[in-house]
């Protein structure tokens, strides 16, 4: 194998492979990134046994071939290389190394044998269809801080994508929780995605996939199976399985029937929770909330250490209310509103509120509430 | 006490205070700072018991008095108030609450009696002088990188400050070592500092004297005695027990008949090293200089991983040279030098090396070889 390619090019494709990558594994050849030179171009390609990212880049390829190395490795070396550099890359099959050419530096690095990389098995996928960047991006980005990290939870380890019917029809719709707080999130329906199974799409993926989506002009081929989903732009495929779970029913969740009714402006809000926190060391930090006529007093008592209180003026016309919540589950809530008004909507004290952005309805947020 | 303080200014006065006091201690006096208002202003005191600070601060003092209160948390909230807020402080006796108060924001903190709180006990300095901040700053930043890190070694953990005999005179000399580098940095001597004794300042005070030093046009009054050392400007005064131990006699480390001279680009060299170092994942890495008639090889072999080669172009007139050094050191102090070219003085490939910045003797380091 011998091609060279330009730094700029192996920093971006080397870096979104390297990623996946996890670093501390026991078999050594997971360590490594699978560099695969045809005539057309350059592959790299990363694994962790559950996730998979391809990239291709354009290079000049003078002799085609493939090879393993050490991720981390050429991922930092590309990165240390002055910019603009051209850089040669040749396996010499003898020596069963990797030669890294770029002005005056020279590496020769290690290699495992292409044979030993595990390439993921290839699926029949039985809905594909092609989304916005920004489609997708808004569906992962509102969802993924309710997604639970309690390992004996495996099914809410992920954020739950599939088809629903809302209000305002049928939608491409994705779900996490953690059994305190809940996003639900919508988007109109993509062509090519009526049949597509519900799939819990694992944290680590969400977190991956992020990075296909930073260009709002992308288009993301999307295909999905019972057991695997496929991200794919032009140049980057990701591939992973899917949590082998049943996501809960989280309909019964979402309260129906709050009929009481809270405007406030999202930034004062989160910032006013942010502030009366400050007072509590403990990681659960409870709020009160205490509700009258277009008044909210945000409270916070630890007894060790004081009290803090904070007056905002909102728009409320029912009852009084006290009702109390996590500190953190609020803040992040409220910093997922991008309208300038966050909606509440309360029952009890007891029970869980509802949270909107304005009148949207293709955002809503469930948080349980604390004694306090 | 009552008094009333602008924003910024609290923040400000805290956030410096609030630094020295240490995150994990068991003395709950220590986790609070004192704050003391006066006709004149108020003041914010924290200590670990080594290190004191002391912050001055404009503010209009109603009532004078004194508590002492949680200093990560009064420093939380000032941040997280309002940009511009004017802060209501208020302590009550009957209750030994402080009250912090700013637009609809209320807080009411514990508070811990004042005559609890540790004040440092004042020494007659036996020496004073006063130094521009620019000078302390290079003094200090030049040099603290090599402060030993090894316990056993305390009187190696900090800067040995004292006056020395330089080829230019009498000089305000600063020198740290951890028997692997050593770096001796030398400034005029400041009027009044002639009878300074040595002290070795330790690393926590190097590094909160640092946020002394910010304002170039500051000037520092430094008093010295043979067991504390105190910096002071207009408004902050830090306050220190120096090391109880004697600074090694290090002239005798530092290499005098080293005639072979090797001169580079001392920002293109550090790139270099830090390039063939990433072929080694082992902490103490070793890269050999081979020197040959100006041309200089740096390499790295690490057996499992790979091996790498950079070339420079140098001056260098002297018998070819082949030493290896731990590319970590190498890259300190080749990030040190702020002129463009560095000096390295070698003698043989078992001795250590002298490096310069240029032609200034100003500032001088030391690296002891490693077998490669």
């Amino acid at each position: 194998m011998k091609f060279s390619i330009e730094r700029a090019v192996l920093v971006k494709a080397v870096s979104q492979a390297q990623s996946v990558v996890e670093r501390r594994n026991t078999i050594p050849i997971l360590a490594n990134v699978l560099i695969e030179a045809t005539p057309d171009g350059v592959s790299f390609r990363a694994t962790d046994l559950d996730t998979e990212v391809v990239d291709r880049a354009a290079a000049q390829v003078e002799r085609p071939g493939a090879t393993t190395v050490s991720a981390v490795m050429l991922n930092e070396i590309a990165r240390k290389l002055p910019d603009g550099a051209l850089v040669q890359i040749t396996s010499d099959d003898a020596t069963g190394r990797l030669s890294v050419q770029a002005g005056r530096s020279n590496f020769n690095l290690a290699t495992l044998p292409r044979e030993d990389f595990p390439v993921m098995a290839s699926t029949e996928y039985s809905a594909s269809f092609s989304a916005p960047a920004a489609v997708l991006r808004r569906l992962f980005d509102k969802s993924k801080f309710a997604i639970s990290t309690e390992e004996t939870r495996y099914y809410l380890n992920g954020v739950y994508m599939h088809v629903a019917q809302s209000e305002e029809g049928t939608t491409l719709r994705c779900v996490a929780t953690d059994g305190h707080r809940l996003a639900r999130i919508d988007a109109p329906l993509p062509a090519g995605a009526e049949d597509m199974p519900g799939i819990i799409v694992p944290r680590k993926t969400v977190a991956e996939l992020r990075k296909l989506l930073d260009d709002d002009e992308a288009e993301i081929a999307v295909s999905v199976s019972e057991t695997k989903v496929r991200f794919a732009t032009s140049t980057l495929t990701l591939t992973s399985k899917v949590i082998d779970g049943t996501f809960p029913d989280y309909s019964r969740v979402i309260p129906a029937n709050n009929t009481r009714k809270l405007e406030v402006d999202a930034t004062d809000f989160a910032r006013a929770v942010d502030r009366v926190a400050t007072v509590s060391s403990e990681r659960s930090r409870a709020v009160k909330l205490s509700l009258d006529a277009d008044r909210l007093i945000l409270s916070v008592n630890a007894p060790d250490s004081g009290a803090a209180e904070e007056e905002l003026i909102v728009a409320y016309a029912d009852e009084p209310l006290e009702i109390g919540f996590n500190a953190k589950y609020l803040q992040e809530i409220a910093s997922q509103v991008d309208r300038d008004n966050a909606v509440f909507m309360f029952s009890g004290s007891g029970d869980a509120a509802l949270i909107r952005e304005g009148s949207d309805l293709s955002a809503v947020y469930v948080v349980m509430p604390m004694r306090v």
